[in-house]
């Protein structure tokens, strides 16, 4: 009877588990004692200026994409697909060009993205030369 | 007529920025490109070990509290009216003490805090000697 009661358990938390990133329970990601997930959870944020750790924030947004995307980002399903899609590798995100002309005025701003994806630590931080450049960057994480 | 269309518009600016706090128009804050108050997001996290920074990260969650309290935070609410009152002063949030007995077994437990309050940026860790000292901790920031 043990044992019956035991497979049990097993099986549910089983199907748990296959179920869940389907249905979207909220907050099950990241608030429990146990998670089905490694945990994700990001600030990105704006910042005038060259200098990301003294400047002035100008805007600050948060993002979670399990086990659906969440927060204040203005399109987080869209900048969850494309930091699953590229395995968050954020320099890669900043790089890409939409082919935008800009000019070459020196007027820094900087994007950052600080937190955890999947369990993994981030701190990260790029400058671009004004802010048609950082526009001009393909992709939508850092649109916000 | 051009003079009272643009004092009309004026008007509802003014009554706009009065009135918007306590409506908690829902991602105002730090979605749009002006925003009515200085951007805040947070993420917060529990690491295991002592190393925040290369530690397996247990559990992350984030946390807006502008224009409502937000975020993944299992009690949002009450964190962002702790981090109010004590004007996110996470030394001595982490410091209180509410009496609970611990052992002083070494298995330390690292909470950090990045992002972003009121504009000014926040990196913030502190490591535990273990999870019934940090659970000892008054407030509610740190908790879950």
């Amino acid at each position: 009877m043990r044992y019956i009661a035991k497979s049990l358990v097993l099986a549910t938390t089983a199907l748990g588990i296959a179920v869940a990133p389907g249905t979207g329970s909220a907050g099950a990601a990241q608030t429990g004692t146990q998670s089905l997930y490694a945990p994700s959870a990001l600030v990105l944020t704006l910042t005038a200026g060259d200098d990301a750790l003294n400047g002035s924030v100008l805007r600050a947004v948060t993002l979670t994409c399990m086990p659906t995307a969440a927060g204040t980002h203005p399109a987080a399903r869209e900048a969850c697909a494309e930091l699953r899609a590229g395995g968050a590798r954020f320099e890669s995100i900043v790089a890409a060009d939409s082919g935008v002309m800009c000019t070459r005025q020196w007027d820094p701003v900087t994007v950052t993205a600080d937190g955890v994806w999947n369990g993994r630590r981030v701190a990260f931080a790029h400058t671009f030369g004004n802010s048609c450049l950082k526009d001009g960057a393909d992709g939508v994480v850092f649109r916000f």
